[in-house]
Order: C-alpha cells, then structure tokens, then sequence
C-alpha cells in the first residue's frame, strides 16, 4: 500500500521546490494535479520537465469553475462529487504504490488539495509537504520585505465584502489580498476608503516568467487575472513603549 | 566582486530548504549567520553537516538581546551599531567572492536579515532566496490547514498591547501569534476575551526534532519559549452569497 503524498511545489520557480518535494516529484512514478479543463494547470507548468520517463499522469479536471456562481447549490454538488471521486481514485492508485500530488504554494494554506485531504487522511496514508505560499513570491518579486518589528499582517480574499475589506485594510499594517480578477473594482474602493491604495502593489506571476509588478492605482480593473496578488507593505512597526516598561 | 546571498532556510527540517538556498549553502565559501553570545544560533543548527569543508563561517553575534528593553534608546543604538557594522564587513567580504547569509524561514517575512539589506541593498549586488516561513512549518506539524475559502488570517505578535491582540482575533478567522514567550498571559487573556481560546494551539518547534503540540489552555504560562508560535485554524468561510449573484 502507497502513499498519497502531497508536494507543495512554491510560487512557481521552480528552484524554489523545497529538497523533499523536488525528490517525491523527480521520483515520482504516478502524479496527480488539478486543472481547467483544456489548460496545461499550474502545478503541472511547475514541474515541466522533471518527470521520471514514463511516469503516469493523472489530471483532475474541475467540472465547473467559473461558470456558475461559488455559492450556488449546483456549484457546490458538483464540486463536492468531483472531490468525492477524486478522493476514491487516488486511494485505489495508492494500491499500487505512492502518488505524488503536485500543488502550486503550500497546500495547508487556501490550497484546494485540502478537499482530498479531508476525505483520505482517515482511510489512507498522507503526507503532506509544505511550500513556499504563492505570497511570498510576490512580496520577494516587489524587492521589499512584507513585515518587519511588530507588524500586522492580514491576509483578505478579494471575494470578502467591501466593508469588511475597508476594515482589515484600515486596521493592518501589512496586507496581502488574494483571488483578485473581476474582484478588483471593489479591492481597490476599499484599499482607497482605507488610505491605502497609494501603497498598494499588483504582483503578477511572482518568481516566475512573465513576472509583473505595477502599482495597483495604475492598473485597469479589466487587467487583473484571478491569481494576481494585492500587497501592502508594512513600515516595521516599533514596539510599544507601555508594555516593556510595565513588564 | 561577489554578492550577498540572503538563503532562506525554511521552519527548521533541512529537507524543506529550497533547491537553490540548499545549493547555496553547499556551495558556499563564505558564510555568515546571527546569533546570541555562545549561542550556536537557529539558522546554523538547521545546515549542520552540510557546509562544504574549508567554508569560512562569520558569526554575527548580537550586542543585546533580552538584557534591554526593545524600545529603550541604548538598545536601538546598540543594534544600529551593529547593523552598520556587520553590512560593512560583508561588504568588505564580498569583495572577496560570494558570501551566503543564513535566516531562517522566510527573510522577508520579520527576518532580521533585512536590517542589513536595507542597509546593504544600493551598495552590494544582494540577492534574496525565499524560504518556507516558521509558521507554515507549524500548521503543517498540527496536521491541519490553516486556511480555506474565504478565510481571514491574521498574523500577530505578541508585544501588541492586549486590547489590540483582542480586537483582531476576533475580527479574523485563522491567527497566528508569533514572539510569544513571556507575552503569553497577555496573549492568552486577549484570547480569551475573543472567544478564541479553546480553539488556539502553541507549537514549537514546528518540523524540527523535539516538535511539541499542545493546546494553548492547557499550557503552562511559564513554559513558553519566545519563538513558540500560536495558531487558530480557520474553518473554511463560504463566500458572501450576495456577492456573487450581485456580480
């Protein structure tokens, strides 16, 4: 009986795999990975060219991604069936040795491979590799580190409401907001009632080819993939003078 | 002329050091690292036995540590004596072939690494390799994502005053509490208030060997070391319903 072991593969570098996942990946003699239908997927352009010769790849197409709404019961249905399934298929690829599935980031944190995760860890051995979180890219492509001293950070999904956003955005030193695209109108109304739209930078395809980085008040709303990245960073916050008397 | 290579080394397992910042580091002639006065200093303890045989090892030892208050003056002049000092003798060393920089986790994310590049940064070619950050490393040693969906996560230090720490964790769904150690009491009474307790977790030593996982409430206020990092889950926010059929 295999494993399932899931690689998180970094931002997209990748030189950026940590040691353990580039040996599951280059080792590898079945892979799974998530992607559009049609399209090559993310974590698959990742390890382009690292594949053991005849290992045997087993693409999981979402059956639906942004034709309907996230939030419809159908969406849901159909999501929850495909995991289901999924999670029965690696199980039983599991038989007959490990499989390796490759995940851009690091999968504990906003990665879709915590679907399957939830649904095998209970009825077959996973492990787990972290990554490099797809930020982290980003915030090295700007040049300039995200948090110093004693920093906030809050990281926001574009999705939230705008009030909501405004909120975070004004109270956070540091800000990352993720799952941006057709979300950006309403990312940058908040980052302008919070005071922070001047500070504010789009990080596209960070560490990768094709790399982008503009200030986001000179950006299109129009312009802006889903997996593009809003930071703000923050100043390094000194320590507050109160606590270390008092302590 | 050589440059200064920061190598993020990732939470502390040497196997989760990135394929470059691990040739680096076995490549390296020349190799400097922060630590505390007979101290063997975290990052150096994570590349032991990898070091190529005659490399140069520059320790950067702190003036200070927990002697003084953070924010009193003395301190920050010691520091920026320090700093100052250390950026000029790598520069210095640079001159004489590449010197790679030890940090652990990620040095754009609180890493002290950055006191030297900003002081380094218009003088010296500097390159910067991202690691895993220290708290990926402890979602991943509790097993559990720390983020899905439309999640809120907050990263927090602990220094914050108590009013503040409370107001964020109840606004965000996942946190993470970092420089705990003697802030404990403070961290745990803002817990508290939010209604968060019951649900925080204290890791130390995240993928590292003698890694301890231990529910917050049941931990000992005097059993904290400063790096321990403190972590809620979030659980998965579904998206705003009125958004996505309003758009």
């Amino acid at each position: 009986m295999g494993r399932i072991i899931c690689a998180g593969l970094g931002p997209g570098d990748p030189d950026l795999i940590s040691v353990r996942a580039d040996r599951a990946v280059r080792t590898a003699r079945q892979i799974a990975y998530f992607r559009k239908p049609g399209r090559p997927g993310q974590a698959r352009r990742i390890v382009e060219g690292m594949l053991a010769e005849g290992a045997v790849e087993h693409p999981m197409e979402y059956p639906v991604t942004t034709e309907l709404p996230f939030d419809s019961p159908l969406y849901n249905d159909l999501l929850s069936a495909f995991y289901d399934d999924w999670a029965a298929r690696l199980a039983v690829l599991a038989e007959g040795g490990d499989v390796v599935v490759l995940c851009e980031g690091d999968p504990f944190f906003y990665g879709s491979f915590m679907h399957l995760y939830v649904r095998l860890k209970d009825r077959a051995q996973v492990d787990v590799i972290p990554g490099i979180p797809g930020m982290a890219g980003c915030w090295h492509a700007s040049g300039t580190p995200i948090t110093w001293g004693d920093d906030v950070m809050t990281v926001l999904m574009g999705t939230l409401p705008e009030a909501e956003l405004a909120r975070h955005m004004a109270g956070s030193d540091a800000l990352v907001i993720m799952k941006t695209g057709r979300n950006l109108p309403r990312v940058r109304r908040a980052l302008a009632a919070a005071g922070r739209l001047p500070d504010a930078w789009l990080i596209e395809r960070g560490t990768m080819p094709g790399q982008r980085i503009a200030r986001l008040a000179e950006v299109d709303d129009a312009d802006c993939p889903y997996f593009a990245i809003v930071l703000v960073h923050g100043q390094g916050r000194r320590p507050a003078r109160a606590l270390s008397v008092a302590e």
